[in-house]
C-alpha cells in the first residue's frame, strides 16, 4: 500500500476527478497548497490567484512578498494498492501534462498500515 | 515512530480532540480537506457544505463538479510513538464510528526523523 | 529522496521562504494548518488568529473550542535528496527557533517514488 501525492494546477482538478472516477479509483483527498518549483515568476499567474479569489488575503500577502513567490496548486491525495500505482502514475501524468513549466511533481510515499473507521477493518503493509 | 493520519467528518472534530487531549495525546496538525470514497454523492452532504460556509466560493464550484462530488472533511496529523499507534487508533476508531459510509480512514505512515525547531532535539528512528 | 514536513509559526514564513530560496532550495508548498503541541493555551494567540483573519469562521469556532484550542500555523513541505536534509532541517531550525515553545517541529519521512508531470521524468528511491 502506498501514498499517491500529485500537485497539480487549480486548473486541471476537475479533468484529474473525472479521468480517476472513469478509471475506477474515486477515492481522493483533495487540498488547497501554495507552492513553487524552481522557475522563476511569472507574472500572469498571480493574476489568476487575484482573479480565482480562493486565497484568504493575508496567505496572498505571503504569496505576494518576494523573492519566492507562492502559485496556488491543488494537492491531491490518494491511498492504494502497490499494483495500482503505475496506472494511477501514468493517468495523473497524461492528464495534467501540458509540457510547459509548473506541470506539477507526483510522489509516492510508504503506508505501513490503513484502518477503515466505519467497521474497524485493518490492512497492513510490510514495506 | 509513525505519522498517522485520520480524514474524519467535521462534525467530530471536537469530540476527537477532546478524547485524544483526554488520552494524553494533545499534539497534532488539523487541516480542512476536500474528499471522498467509493460512496456516491448524498445531496443533503452538499447542503451542509453549503450551510458551513467554510470552504472557499471556487473550491466549491469544484466540489460540486461532476461526476465525482466533494466532500468537505477534516485531516488530523499526529506524530507518535510506535507503542502509541494501537490505543490512538482504537480511540479515533471508537470517536469517529458511526457505522454508516463515511466515517474516513486512518492510515499509518514511517517517519525516518524528528526534531524540535525550539532547542534542536532530535530523535532518529530506523524503520 | 526525503520528504521533509515542517510546522512552523505564520510569522516565520517570508523568512524561511527567503532561507531557502537563498541556500538553492527554492521548491516547496506551504499550507494552512491548526495545531497544538502539548503546552496549554495562551489568549493572545487566539487574539492573534482573529485580527490576521485567515481562518474560515466555522474552522475558528472549532478551534476556541475546549479543551485543546487549535493554533493556526503553517506547513512546509519540501521534497529533497538525502543529502539536502542536513543542511535543510539545520537551516529551518535557525530560521524558526525563537526558544520559545510553539516553534515549531520538523519531520522527515521516506519516499519511494518521484515523477515530474511536465516530461514524466522519473526517480526511484531504494529506501
Amino acid at each position: 500500500m502506498k501514498e499517491i501525492m500529485a500537485v497539480i494546477r487549480p486548473t486541471k482538478v476537475n479533468e484529474t476527478k473525472v479521468a480517476l472516477a472513469d478509471a475506477g479509483y474515486p477515492s481522493f483527498t483533495c487540498q488547497i497548497v501554495l507552492g513553487r518549483g524552481k522557475k522563476l515568476m511569472n507574472e500572469s499567474i498571480v493574476e489568476a490567484i487575484l482573479e480565482e479569489g480562493d486565497v484568504p488575503q493575508s496567505t496572498l500577502g505571503e504569496a505576494l512578498s518576494e523573492p519566492t513567490r507562492l502559485i496556488s496548486k491543488r494537492l491531491f491525495t490518494l491511498i492504494v494498492e502497490d499494483e495500482d500505482i503505475s496506472p494511477i502514475v501514468k493517468l495523473l501524468t497524461e492528464v495534467n501534462q501540458t509540457k510547459t513549466p509548473g506541470d506539477g511533481k507526483i510522489f509516492v510515499l510508504p503506508i505501513s498500515d490503513s484502518y477503515r473507521v466505519r467497521n474497524g477493518e485493518h490492512a497492513a503493509d510490510a514495506y
